[in-house]
């Protein structure tokens, strides 16, 4: 089942719906969701792709839609920032004991299609291609194999990076946050992923020139023992979201650099998550 | 003027309140705040303490109420990390060309009062103390000065740090974030605080000892120009939270080291701020 964030056109809420091709089905406001993912997922896991639900979730047309993240305000985003050997090599990073962990807010959130622009000062945006994972209940001082049990589902994820603003100081944290710089792809239920060191192979594309190339195979930290980690210092609420990481090939390493302008397109495909297709431009619509 | 998050006992709802001695006088839910805060400010200014306002504000004993961090889940609480040469000074950092800024989530924040947990595989917490600013209004690529004029005020906060996790790889994010580590004062208004390079006494103390005594006139950068900066990368929204950071004193680099055990009581207290109280558990309750 693939899950999105909507709001219907005329209403500011935002709800979780379920996906079907062109028509979205409505299942609840995005806090009452998270507050009950599993139970709500489970009863319209049965209803076939078009069907008007019979208990009064309206279908529509993704025309009648806006989307935007499928996550509550207060999620957290979770970065691991050094995932694959060769990203850290490339870097010149070593290759970390621990996941590095740094953090994004919900308000840099977007999705597909919506476009994000170059902030001031950067010589353009960086692209991170990476598979995102979705918490569905708490998790506390879990171990790898319960704490990967509460993840509902994975979708594709752009970590676009303002370069000059991530390097400024020791802390990522700003250059990870420009406005609209995070798109997210449609939750895809776990059920229908698997696991991921069984391999997802994650492309990312610039105007259709292949830049990323990876597999999930490669991750240094699976997702259990990632959301494990964590869950010793914070609780991992519903609705939290952990980033797991690019592969190499990103743009700033290169020679010379290679940053995303306005006019580029960027896409992001993962296996069984989909295309996820970010426009960049000069100035914020 | 004072104000507070508040949750009515019975009620979900969380509202901004003035806070007068022993009293809350209801402004608005805590997003409609934010949408409006200047002028239910400048509405409710003139109001006389004690007086239940004419047109349906409540005003309730704080008895009938739990405090609650006053801003919107999406809120973004960007922490200064090195701001004062002496706390660069006793953790081995350089003096900073630029604010090193780290993230904190709403999910981490807390009031005064409530307890915090030392997490699992921490010795304990180490306290500090420092002034919170509150953006009210949009802040985009702005100059310091027009920055620094978007605050609604400040708070004291005690940046309750697991330093295991803050130092287990580069990225402080995962150690600055424990469950209710970062309580929160009453924001006063800036009106009654002023400008903090005229110096407002910043005080530590762990069991009724002073542990940390600065002053923010000795902070490196002054909140226009953190707001300024974030500004060029990321649109500040109202609600939105910068804290300064902390000056020296702090306990992780003491000989022996001292960090907070349960049983223990720190309280930071900032001219014009108050007194912030927090005790520390062994155990969530």
């Amino acid at each position: 089942m693939r899950l999105v964030g909507v709001r219907v056109r005329g209403d500011d809420v935002v709800r979780v719906a379920r996906l079907d091709g062109d028509t979205v089905t409505l299942l609840a406001e995005v806090n009452e969701f998270w507050a009950d993912a599993r139970s709500l997922v489970a009863k319209v896991a049965g209803i076939r792709e078009g069907l008007r639900l019979a208990d009064g979730n309206v279908t529509l047309s993704t025309e009648a839609v806006t989307f935007v993240p499928p996550v509550p305000p207060s999620a957290r985003v979770i970065c691991v920032g050094l995932n694959y050997r060769a990203h850290a090599a490339e870097g010149s990073f070593e290759v970390p004991e621990h996941p590095t962990l740094f953090g994004r807010w919900t308000a840099s959130l977007s999705v597909g299609g919506v476009p994000v622009a170059v902030p001031a000062g950067e010589a353009g945006l960086d692209w991170e291609g990476e598979v995102a994972a979705y918490v569905a209940e708490p998790v506390r001082d879990a171990d790898p194999t319960t704490a990967l049990k509460a993840v509902l589902g994975y979708s594709t994820f752009n970590d676009l990076t303002a370069r000059r603003a991530q390097k400024l100081t020791s802390q990522w944290t700003l250059g990870k946050n420009a406005d609209r710089s995070g798109p997210l792809g449609p939750i895809v239920t776990a059920d229908e992923v698997g696991d991921l060191r069984d391999g997802l192979r994650v492309r990312t594309r610039v105007n259709g020139t292949l830049v990323q190339d990876g597999n999930t195979r490669d991750m240094i930290f699976g997702v259990g023992e990632v959301l494990s980690l964590i869950s010793r210092t914070l609780t991992l609420n519903p609705g939290d979201v952990v980033a797991t990481g690019t592969p190499d090939g990103v743009g700033y390493v290169r020679t010379p650099p290679w940053l995303l302008q306005p006019g580029d397109v960027v896409e992001v495909e993962i296996d069984r998550l989909g295309v996820l297709r970010t426009p960049v431009t000069a100035t914020l619509p």
